[in-house]
């Protein structure tokens, strides 16, 4: 784990909050996307060398607007930057953390993401990213 | 804003929490801390530029009691450092933020703290932290 890539943030109005974060750090995102496979919209925040993801459901069924009805607004999960993200969900689960994606997969903002699953985490949902080389 | 410069996690054990930690990250943490005036006990981890902070109640008054009463341990909140605390609280209250404490306070790991009320974050419990010069 190099850093905390980024804080995803569920939010029930994207164009609001971006607003919002805008003030808070006085600067605009820097970049919108659409993860369809997902439900998701999302914008990106820089902050040093961390990011802030806003994440706004595209449909019901989305686990953003899952998130919402059971908890709200608020933080969703925690993305740790890895160099070897195959490496890594092997050490993790040898450690015996549960994934919930035992292969890496495609997420937004040019990476190969994979989540562990929150009950193995106290509760907190950690997804692990390495960038995509070109 | 400068960085994240931690997030803050509710547990019931703090202990067990560590162990948890330590096999996620593949490090010990690197600090504990009691911080009688908030009911809580810490530990800190290092992540990169960044850090995670357990804390687990002390007694029942706790807002970390509070908050795992209401919501379960997880994500409690994000911390992010600047380098001015006074000027950032003005700039933030002119931007019609809601500060829960105007004037900051000292907290735990050696820092001037100051929380925004989440009800004017998006449902984001928000620290913003400073280094005590010595």
């Amino acid at each position: 784990m190099k850093k905390i890539e980024h804080i995803g943030i569920a939010v029930k109005d994207i164009e609001k909050s971006n607003t919002l974060f805008k003030a808070l750090f006085g600067e605009e995102h820097y970049k919108i996307e659409d993860v369809e496979s997902e439900g998701v919209k999302t914008s990106f925040f820089k902050c040093g060398p961390n990011k802030i993801e806003l994440l706004q459901a595209t449909n019901e069924e989305s686990p953003i607007a899952k998130f919402i009805e059971k908890k709200g607004e608020g933080m969703h999960h925690i993305a740790f930057a890895v160099d070897d993200i195959e490496a890594e969900i092997v050490r993790l689960t040898n450690e015996g953390f549960t994934m919930i994606h035992k292969q890496p997969k495609r997420g937004a903002d040019n990476k190969l993401i994979a989540f562990l699953h929150p009950k193995s985490t106290n509760g907190v949902l950690i997804e692990l990213c390495q960038d995509i080389k070109d």
